[in-house]
């Protein structure tokens, strides 16, 4: 046979992409569990939109880009562009439009999809995350926004996190609109651009904060970031502003007591919260882990925000005139699963099979036998899935980490005994096939 | 405030993308947790590979598509190009390649996840499925293919189909392997020419095969098809094969001794189970749904397969020289949701909540106590997210399909006694607060 010269394709992935292991994913469904439970108990509808949308009808809300196609990954198809979504709010927005008349109101829905930034690759710069959002839409109670918060520290607590371990951080974004009154600053763009750069207070510090609000900031690389050409005068009316912690508005002291009526009090209000999205129009907040996270090279990083959400009144009339005021909340599920993986011993159940050895394929309705035996007892078990010798058997199973094996041989079978090998403790005992699943029982 | 002129944009989806609802929601959770039980049984490891890879690294493997970027989204990234999986397949094949040092072997690994083919929108096309594979890779033993079989005759009776409700068909590629011998056919092109022209049969029947594998068809259209260019005596030999049920291989007769071995039955021999794909080597086999499913006019359809595999010893050496023979099996988990919600009344459980309603914000407090009374006895409740009269309140009780409304006025909470109002019945109850839990579950 002739074969093609051709070169080998490349056994790597894009970077910004990972394999996920058991482990992981098995946190991840206790996870996803925990937000059901809840989600039903707060009453959501469970929802789920496509990965695609046009890409006019997620427009670009996305932080920091300005040009649709920025920050998405999107193609052309028939006369149409598609994008992958970045998000999960673009995506309901649409989606209450197109279905306005047949949705309750409020509506009240939640969603777990993945979402996708093309962002440039780096490492530790993932292009692919797994969300979870709830929303209120079609309502301007701020009982909303209160419930949000309670609600996104029970599914904390019910992951095993203590009210020391997280905390809800609350600003309002009534809060910034004040004070572009005050420095005479009404071009949405501008308003856009302050906000982007008060939201890097924590990466560049407030003297680069106040760089960029001026002419602009070079970074330790020697790349210059253009500023936004406040006056001195204005730039210090912010600084001092913020540093006198601002007053709280009349939507933040309504959610304050709603919070005080729920006995809620893991909360701080912190006006250095900004968050970059544009469509925001009140309350916002951020959930913050409070313990410490190691990176990859085990060493302790401030790990930060895991979510956030806030008001946003407008989102919905993008599509047309609806009355549609939302708020709502998102949470990064690999980020809080990462963290979690290291802030408390997860008791994943033992999941792995016991595997019964192959002396002779001839026996093999033998083995399966034992196999139906155990697998009926719910216990996990499998014949050993290969055709190599007891050595490569065995060491097949500590690879698996199997917790035993069982050997059942010509004599074994004769006898009606097969012997059991514990893996963990290397002892072994024959043992009455009656008696098997119990004496498994005891191991696993 | 000047306003941006703009179009609005669309509120549609594009074509081949839906949005789903809570019911078929709950079943394919449903499902998925009976996937996950007997998969932890049969003891296969859990896995997730991301959504791209590079698009080389998958290959060229989608049946009728000859050019790699058709069939699946594709993306400059870089230099390179990236892809989103068309299959779970390809992604396991890089993934054992990138870490053959360190995974098991025999590896055993099920995947549950999203897939996209980029093909030509229509209606009931779609362009997005959830799919759910399970493979044995580092193995020829035909008891990894059997089980297989076996192993999705159990999920899908977990799911609560009958023996009569579906049928495993299985074939062998090493069946028209000698057929292809027969009629002195070598090249692997027009191998694959012939199969996916057998792959038609359902379709275009005997005639329309003959046609393909002569010189072409026009089809109702119009269109005109070229064709595999057999000669006619050949033509007639792979019919007269085809007719005769051909016989079965020594894979085969092995496979079904273990399935008699596993008192499995529930399969037929059917030598046109061809399936598409390059990339098979040996045992193939096809997942078919028996009982009338309908389409969305209502129509009762032929709706055949919901997945199928086989043996695939050569997939991996795509990446280099490795020794890792590998059989596996995907289910279209769409298609059986949308089979299994017209087969039986699925009973999934009661979530939609208890509507508390608003008679006056400044008793939130009452209110916000009795939601979590309710919530701690892990009842759905809520307060109306709203701002409405009660009119308004009950209209979205109804609506959202609650099972009851909390009536809590002033009179109501100086007697501590609020009125619980059953909206199926319409009956309503004036209860101490000690005794509304026990009373709404016998609602609910």
């Amino acid at each position: 046979m002739v074969k093609d010269k051709k070169t080998k394709p490349s056994k790597q992935l894009p970077l910004g992409f990972v394999d996920r292991q058991e482990k992981e994913l098995l946190i991840r469904d206790f996870v996803i569990s925990k937000i059901k439970e809840v989600m039903i108990k707060y009453g959501f509808q469970y929802l789920e939109t496509p990965s695609f949308e046009y890409t006019d009808s997620i427009g670009k809300f996305l932080p920091d880009k300005d040009r649709p196609d920025q920050g998405v990954f999107s193609f052309k198809d028939e006369s149409k562009w598609l994008s992958l979504r970045y998000d999960l709010t673009a995506p309901l927005a649409r989606y209450v439009a197109k279905n306005y008349l047949e949705i309750p109101k409020p509506f009240k829905r939640y969603q777990l999809g993945t979402v996708w930034r093309n962002e440039k690759p780096g490492p530790g710069r993932f292009r692919e995350f797994l969300q979870f959002d709830a929303d209120f839409v079609g309502t301007k109670s701020l009982q909303a926004d209160a419930e949000l918060c309670v609600m996104i520290s029970e599914i904390l607590e019910k992951c095993g996190l203590s009210k020391s371990d997280y905390i809800i951080k609350i600003s309002s974004r009534k809060i910034t609109e004040e004070l572009f009154k005050k420095i005479n600053v009404s071009d949405s763009q501008q308003k856009l651009n302050i906000l982007r750069t008060l939201d890097k207070i924590d990466r560049v510090g407030w003297e680069g904060v106040k760089q960029l609000l001026g002419e602009g900031r070079k970074d330790k690389s020697g790349d210059f970031t253009k500023g936004a050409n406040l006056s001195l005068k204005n730039i210090e009316t912010i600084e001092k502003e913020f540093k006198n912690k601002l007053t709280k508005t009349d939507d933040l002291e309504e959610i304050f007591k709603i919070f005080e009526d729920y006995n809620f009090s893991n909360f701080e209000f912190d006006p250095s919260v900004i968050r970059g999205l544009e469509y925001y129009t009140g309350a916002i907040f951020e959930v913050n882990l409070k313990f410490d996270v190691k990176n990859n090279k085990g060493q302790v990083i401030q790990f930060g925000s895991i979510g956030g959400g806030g008001r946003y009144d407008n989102l919905v009339n993008n599509f047309g005139n609806y009355d549609a005021p939302a708020t709502g909340i998102s949470v990064g599920l690999d980020r809080l699963v990462y963290a979690l993986m290291q802030k408390k011993e997860f008791q994943t159940k033992q999941t792995k099979p016991v595997v019964i050895c192959i002396f002779d394929k001839n026996s093999m309705k033998d083995y399966i036998n034992l196999q139906t035996l155990l697998r009926e007892a719910s216990i996990s078990a499998e014949i050993y899935p290969g055709e190599g010798k007891l050595k490569k058997q065995m060491e097949y199973a500590n690879k698996i980490k199997s917790p035993a094996v069982i050997l059942y041989g010509d004599d074994e079978i004769k006898s009606g005994k097969p012997t059991l090998r514990d893996l963990s403790s290397g002892k072994e005992k024959s043992i009455k096939i009656v008696e098997l699943v119990n004496e498994i029982k005891k191991i696993i």
